[in-house]
């Protein structure tokens, strides 16, 4: 089974690698093994926990930064809508946007995730998503003065409500659109995409792939940040090789909150 | 009947205005008025006829010259795609595109309208949407390397096939949506939006109103354009205010080709 690994190097024959030195691979469940230089990815953790990088601080965390903070543009007064709240993406969302003084309405569906993410994220307005008829109604009564940035992680009804709620000039980040995945023949598309027009918003997509060059600025201002108390993340973790399947079986029980890990001995 | 109009300075107690200055009103159908200096606007026609500055060279040209320069950013070796081509919009899209050496391909509503786009504004790919079962295959086939920039008129089934046709990066001008217009709850928002985030696009509204200072300048370069016998529009004549009523019913009735105008005597 493949998994990205973060590990030590106990013994290295290339000069840009030393003992001790931290790296990230993708070499599957082991406990060790032999790579050559260019196959690992040297780590430099910034004074984070090293395992952070397997989660917050790995490729959810940084979609979150690249979304909000370079394509959605986000400036000072923004109010920020974002769906899919409770999720990897999401929660890092809501925490920027929150610890740079944003107002923050957040969605999420079911009780458990919209008090997760009122209670340890910090959003100024929850919208449990599976209890609201009409979330368009529901957006507007969180942010009556509109919203200026939406970051989608849902497409759908979703992306609708933040059409609507729109001020002019708003800008949204689509990142994803997990309504639309598993639907053979999307029908619902947004509705009101007229909006765009009216209220002259900027809809961009991005896939985090492309902005890996600010991955590095990302790690320092999370460090910053971490230090600072003002962003949390849950792990769970499970110990010994031998547990691997049962944590990676453990992921479709729902068993983990947060990023699931197993730490090697 | 309210109508645009311009007209020259016969006496002026202001200073900023004298005899002869070409000035642009909104007060209707009349021969002469008397106004406050700040209720019209002095026209610099840059060598254009004046009358242009009631259609090409107004807000309809203004339009294609924002939405393909500064919202899509026209780069150099983009491919263009245009809905509406055929219209007082999408006819200087097209031909802005061309004269600066880009690929157009355009689709327009119907036979003559299609020849109009082919023959007289140079696209290099016609598409009569009402004769094509497959919009979207239609675009294929006339761009196969992809699509760079959509300037998009209609919404509907057009942004769905510029969503599919488009490149990476490709970057969508919404100027209006047509086919949305007129229904009281519309069901046909695009279907693969999805593509925006998978293809990183950029979906861009505007309202021109929002953009006029760009009117020096697209004003300078029409001139350059129109001086160099690279740009040609249309337009349909009526003689002395008495033809107002005919000229106004006249355009329901399609007696026009391009901008309707009535000449004052």
């Amino acid at each position: 089974m493949q998994g990205d690994a973060i590990g030590e190097v106990v013994l290295s024959n290339d000069p840009s690698f030393k003992p001790g030195d931290l790296v990230q691979s993708m070499f599957g469940w082991r406990e060790a093994f032999n790579a050559s230089a260019n196959k690992v990815r040297k780590l430099e953790t910034h004074g984070l926990p090293a395992e952070a990088f397997l989660g917050v601080a790995g490729v959810p965390g940084l979609t979150a930064y690249v979304g909000l903070l370079h394509i959605a543009g986000l400036r000072e007064g923004d109010v920020v809508f974002v769906s899919g709240a409770a999720g990897a993406v999401g929660s890092m969302v809501c925490q920027i946007a929150k610890l740079k003084g944003h107002k923050v309405i957040a969605s999420a569906g079911g009780t458990e995730k919209a008090a997760f993410v009122r209670n340890e994220l910090g959003a100024d307005e929850t919208i449990d998503y599976k209890a609201v008829a009409d979330l368009t109604g529901a957006v507007a009564m969180a942010a009556p003065e509109g919203i200026d940035v939406y970051f989608d992680n849902v497409g759908g009804d979703h992306l609708d409500a933040a059409l609507a709620n729109a001020k002019t000039f708003g800008r949204f980040a689509l990142c994803g659109m997990i309504s639309e995945y598993n639907v053979a023949s999307p029908q619902n598309g947004p509705r009101n995409l007229l909006m765009a027009v009216t209220k002259s918003l900027r809809l961009q997509g991005f896939v985090v792939l492309n902005h890996l060059n600010l991955q590095p600025a990302f790690a320092k201002d999370l460090a910053t940040w971490h230090a600072a108390g003002k962003i949390k993340w849950r792990q769970t973790v499970f110990h010994g090789v031998e547990q691997a399947p049962n944590a990676f079986l453990g992921l479709f029980k729902g068993k983990n909150i947060g990023k699931m890990l197993v730490k090697l001995s």
